[in-house]
């Protein structure tokens, strides 16, 4: 019977214990020889005669012998009388040291050697950060009655932006790869009014910057019956307070995470008034790089929080499905989500009602008709309702404030990579 | 403040009530008009003074009024004095009609109006039996001390199987839609020893049968430190209890679901008594689904299970990462589950020896060189180790017993289908 690594330390001395894992670190003394083993839940001691051959880091080990008090080990607890029988052929030497306590590793190092590298355990850390926030994604979810759907990766148009979708060959017809969900969460808010999905999107845009992935997980919500906009943001706020709560705090330090405080009402301000705070001039159509940063700033100093949205973008910029703001449509009911001075959620409220969709679309020069598959949903009785979206990576890489979001993702793909 | 439908039964008769929904019928009587409002939690009974306007079914309204008891009505209470206020413009009248008992629509319409017929509650149930059953499966995992993954859909190789995979214009490049996470989840093996994923995978095989879709959501698990297959096939009972054990009787009631019951240990047959088993050549290489509802029936009339599995499937017919049967070569340490007479998982123990993966390569004609990027977690230590895959749709189609897995797919994709 296998025990993990880390029971060792209420495993009663004298007891015969088994272990399976990868051989951390072996280090040979003249007086003895430390075996360092390495399983899902952490490391264990085995001492071993010296002289005793140890197979190479990496290697896959039984390990069998008997629990033995000592301070200085692990837990307390180290095995001794041991014998190491392989599990696999001996393992080549990795391209780079994984016992050392951090990872020294180039970015292309570290993503041509994928699957090794990821077992470095500050590495492996940090995807347990994204696994622990899908966790308290769903369960925050699951408790305001939503229902996981499953939509469509492979869509029979590139309507909802032509530009940056990759093309499929669909048994020898054009199709293309969902860039969203969103249609078919909007579609599906008719029949379940609360829905989430997470699932990978794809953006065919040549972006070759720190922040952008080709494909990335996508933590869609949509909602119905909403006042506004403002309803979609008390949403998200539970969302991220239920992400943090799921970050055990020894899993924030072993993935050198810096956990923020989700404040029980996030600090909002207007599009206009984002813009003469950051002191960019009043016409601008979007905020810069440089101006999130100093919204992040000021929400930091004049809210002491890590969050802030901006609403009422300008309906210029938002995608057609947009709900303006009533009163003045110039504006938009919808808004970005600050994190740390860094856009991660996109939200706000849509459209409802299938005249103003008609009316939307044809101001972009098409014909409705085109939507037709989308449309049907409106046709026959939608509520008010939004949602947003949360980029898993970009939420781990901010929690660790990663330079780039490749770091953190366990096999990116972008314009130049795909591969492993 | 808005009430649920179904909240009403235990609203204090005479209060003030407000409810949102859909309108689900309207019944204009001599002496008084019946407005059936439809939402999330079920259905509630308005009454309105006859000749009072109702907007058409599905029509998005508010409803405001007093709760008053009446045993007639939908759990004890209905609403009174209702005041009647659109939230969108009158619906369209949709394709069938979607508050009769059952949902009498061909396969076609149910497919081309998926969007509105999803709406009918006997229908939403069978989806709700795919969230339910999600649930299940990441609870008993989680409690299994599994990881959460996510890998590429995007591969750069068409190795696994090279002729079902739909090909992608990657930037000017040709790339590939994953069949499956086989490769990546192994690999995960060496870094969480244990992981599971539920994705979309794609397989362009032109199969127009009632059980393959071109899209579908897979179920994926795939653990370390094994005997063999059966502590696979040990793990795949947990979760399958999880699963069923997830879904509230109501629900399965609701959605016409049979829930089976899991037993403590699933029957298992070699693939060579099962041909004996149900009277087939003993050189049979697979077997035939008639052969499959054999088995099925052996497995209910001798163990009273739902469930049985067959190990040891001919080499030949295995990927070839499958591990060999120790001491006969011809079979293999996998199996395929039979849900009900129909498979629904494969599984199986993986090799995990470098060597063996170079010359189960090479002896497919391959070079191994061709799957540098996958093997590099063998060379670098991996344990033995093995997964299962169960098709979601697969699972939900079996429970209702629906003929064809479409009925039971929030938005099909196949040959013929890109839309809605």
């Amino acid at each position: 019977m296998r025990s993990l690594c880390t029971s060792l330390a209420t495993t009663e001395p004298g007891s015969t214990v088994t272990l399976e894992g990868w051989v951390h670190r072996r280090r040979e003394l003249s007086r003895v020889t430390f075996l360092v083993l390495r399983d899902r839940s952490g490391l264990a001691q085995v001492v071993l005669p010296a002289g005793t051959p140890v197979p190479p880091e990496e290697t896959t080990v039984r390990v069998t012998g008997t629990a033995t008090a000592n301070a200085q080990a692990p837990g307390g607890v180290e095995v001794t009388e041991a014998v190491v029988e392989l599990l696999t052929e001996p393992a080549a030497t990795p391209p780079v040291e994984l016992w050392r306590p951090s990872l020294d590793a180039s970015l292309p190092t570290l993503l041509d050697h994928a699957p090794v590298l990821w077992r470095h355990p500050s590495q492996r850390a940090k995807w347990e950060l994204a696994a622990a926030s899908l966790k308290g994604f769903r369960a925050t979810l699951d408790g305001l009655g939503f229902t996981e759907v499953a939509t469509p990766k492979i869509v029979g148009t590139a309507t909802e932006s032509g530009s940056s979708v990759f093309e499929v060959d669909w048994f020898g017809r054009p199709a293309y790869l969902a860039q969203s969900p969103q249609f078919y969460k909007q579609q599906l808010v008719g029949v379940f009014e609360r829905v989430y999905e997470v699932g990978p999107v794809f953006r065919a845009e040549p972006h070759d910057t720190v922040r952008h992935l080709a494909e990335y997980r996508s933590l869609d919500v949509e909602l119905g019956f909403i006042e506004d906009h403002r309803d979609v943001l008390a949403v998200l706020r539970e969302v991220l307070a239920g992400m943090v709560a799921s970050i055990e705090p020894s899993l924030a330090e072993r993935a050198g995470a810096r956990l923020p405080v989700v404040p029980e009402e996030i600090p909002v301000v207007h599009f206009a008034e984002a813009l003469a705070l950051v002191g960019a001039p009043a016409d601008e159509p979007d905020l810069a790089p440089e101006h999130e940063r100093a919204l992040g700033a000021w929400a930091l100093a004049e809210h002491g929080s890590d969050f802030v949205a901006v609403e009422g973008y300008p309906m210029a910029k938002r995608p057609f499905y947009t709900h303006p703001q009533p009163g003045d449509e110039r504006w938009s009911n919808s808004f970005d989500l600050l994190f740390r001075g860094l856009e991660l959620v996109t939200g706000g409220q849509r459209l409802h009602r299938p005249s103003d969709y008609a009316q939307a679309i044809r101001a972009r020069g098409e014909d409705p008709s085109a939507y037709d598959s989308y449309l049907q949903a409106f046709r026959h009785g939608m509520p008010p309702h939004g949602g947003f979206a949360i980029g898993l990576e970009r939420w781990v890489a901010r929690l660790v404030e990663a330079a780039n979001v490749r770091e953190v993702t366990l096999f990116p793909r972008d314009l130049h990579r795909l591969t492993p």
